[in-house]
């Protein structure tokens, strides 16, 4: 307990859960459907002012949730290592701090780059979740049982109409700010072209305007994987045993796309584990597996194989192809050695905003991390967004 | 049949086998296994000469096989579409032509860059494969089984070891070049470092000196994939139903690895396949899955997978730590675009070579295609071996 003391910590916090979407009032997705009662989880961190002008929505990636910052109150939480996508090499050796500090603990707070002494920091789980808002894992009402396959396909247009209720619940017509990296991303720009009006500022991060080629394929390898796991059964697995050996194949794959070849040599190398010498069978002979094997193993404990699916499908088919609308200030990132989302592509981005006239700083931080490194290079981060941020509150 | 007549073709050729390591001379492995007898699949193009001084060796990557060049005989061949890795995007749209290419025809033959006019090409499949040499799924004469997992772990350095058996048979004492692409490439590497004084000069293209961390991850998920498979059965398959899920899954995983960023945008893009807008369900909606689940698919047919299991553990094993003793002159390719086996990679290893006073050229050829440039950049390939060989002969 003794972590919430600390400087520059959120505290400690609990999700809470917005109810909404009621019959007669479902959420209209993109693909048709219709889609009530949704729950979204939230958390929030600081003070929403008087004129509500200093509230920002933060964003999270493909496997993290609501809980962004501070010490989570229970024990089922995320922890920083597991929430986000995460670079921390090493497999943890002791036990793990059971009250888990957020995915971007260290981006928000007082003094922070989000500083919680200024601002009103806000962050949501998206629906085809599984970590408090409805997914495919959730009970269908009407059924009894839980949606499985039958959850309509969902966008990340979708997510963020979800989220604009929340802020609409909350009392809040305008966000200073909107960010996220990677998938979170995603949602700060699907917010900035299409809840226009509402938005002041956006800083996608590590992320992209439309999914690529080689993003899609991954995420369909991944998705294959779960899908051929003989306990998959066609999305009908709970209360059963759960697809562990496809969700965890899916999550290796993804490992693997958020580090750099520099960053797994530097890590890792050719180092072997636990032997001084090849096995010359098929166990684990290189520490790169285990570390692999190890987030594999620990993902399955906390994610719903079906919402993997629903997930990566929303990435596949998100696609801004007109960005003429955005209003706001834009602050856009990439990392040098992201490959799956590279510079060479946010740079692509950042011209067409420039060619439209819009409000656009760009930086390409250096570093060797990877696409993981939105969570990693907190310095040049902290930087960045806290002059940013700084420039148009006081305006 | 009337492509055996085209100019540049090596013809119609027929895998020959060559079996050796009877009891009492088995072939001794880097585990400290004996393995016997074995059986090597191979097939020569050109013609010998008289002081046997024209004979090159080369080599295929994980998944191709002794059918480089001309025109399989019988139907059973693999295809110069499926053979080695490939880029070819577009998935067939009428019959496959029976007599089928081999994986480096456009390479091999009159007037190409291994010229069968003036050198005599030989080309094997591994040991552990699955296309004519002894492997996994070939029968263990103590058991009358297939060996699957008893066969004994291989590694690059046992499958150059074998080959060199060939090479005796053949009454060949020295090799004028040996030459390779990815895995293959490994092979021509260890051929110049153990095999020194049998080697005049080596071309190692798209390869290295020892696996990345990134590369043996990547290996890994694809043997989890194999592993999870239900019908896997700890590798037992033979006779029943084959892992084919997971072996397609390991398959699509290389492919994406096979191609750049840039060559899937060019190649796929975002375009949807067979339909004007997303599905919104979880079935195929872009042609790049279209094209991953074909290459998944076709795969199987003709590929064991405890093969796969058994050539990417030799892969990750492979570590040529000294190369002092290399005596042959080398040529040195990489692709600009490859990022399994990046350019930075290989300047390391030329800069070794140099630092060693070794007699080293190397060319970082300019190509959008990645990793499988080194079977499309005919053109630039071309110029650079012909050159090298010829010079190589004259001496």
């Amino acid at each position: 307990m003794a972590d919430a003391d600390r400087p520059g910590s959120a505290g400690l916090v609990a999700a809470r859960l917005f109810h909404f979407a009621q019959p007669g009032h479902e959420l209209e997705l993109d693909s048709g459907e219709r889609l009530g009662p949704v729950t979204l989880a939230y958390e929030t961190y600081g003070t929403l002012n008087a004129d509500k002008s200093n509230a920002i929505l933060v964003h999270h990636a493909l496997s993290g949730d609501a809980h962004a910052a501070g010490i989570a109150l229970d024990d089922s939480g995320p922890s920083a290592l597991e929430s986000g996508l995460d670079g921390a090499g090493a497999v943890p050796d002791g036990p793990v701090d059971h009250h888990r500090l957020g995915w971007w603990d260290t981006m928000i707070g007082p003094g922070k780059a989000f500083d919680t002494d200024r601002y009103f920091v806000i962050s949501s789980n998206v629906i085809g979740g599984c970590r408090g808002s409805t997914g495919p894992s959730s009970v269908n009402l009407e059924t009894g049982v839980p949606y499985g396959l039958s959850f309509p396909v969902v966008t990340i247009s979708d997510m963020v109409r979800a989220q604009a209720q929340l802020l609409d619940f909350l009392g809040i017509e305008r966000l200073l700010c909107v960010s996220g990296g990677s998938m979170g991303g995603m949602q700060s720009l699907e917010w900035a072209v299409n809840h226009r009006d509402r938005v002041v500022s956006c800083i996608p991060i590590a992320t992209c305007a439309r999914l690529s080629a080689q993003g899609i394929a991954f995420n369909e390898v991944g998705r294959r994987a779960i899908i051929s796991d003989q306990n998959w059964r066609n999305g009908e697995y709970y209360g059963n045993t759960t697809p562990d050996a496809g969700l965890a194949i899916a999550r290796m794959i993804g490992h693997i796309t958020y580090l750099s070849d520099e960053s797994m040599r530097r890590k890792f190398g050719r180092r072997l584990r636990g032997k001084e010498k090849y096995g010359y069978d098929f166990s684990l002979d290189f520490e790169v597996e285990s570390y692999l094997h190890y987030k594999g193993n620990r993902f399955v404990e906390r994610f719903d194989a079906n919402s993997y699916l629903y997930i990566t499908k929303a990435m596949d088919y998100f696609d801004l192809s007109d960005l003429t609308s955005i209003k706001s200030k834009m602050l856009v990132i990439s990392f040098s050695s992201d490959w799956l989302f590279p510079p060479a592509r946010l740079k692509a981005l950042v011209r067409t905003l420039r060619r439209k006239r819009k409000d656009v700083t760009y930086c390409d931080v250096q570093s060797s991390r990877g696409h993981d490194a939105f969570l990693l290079e907190v310095g040049p981060l902290t930087e960045l967004l806290s002059g940013f941020l700084d420039n148009v509150y006081r305006r």
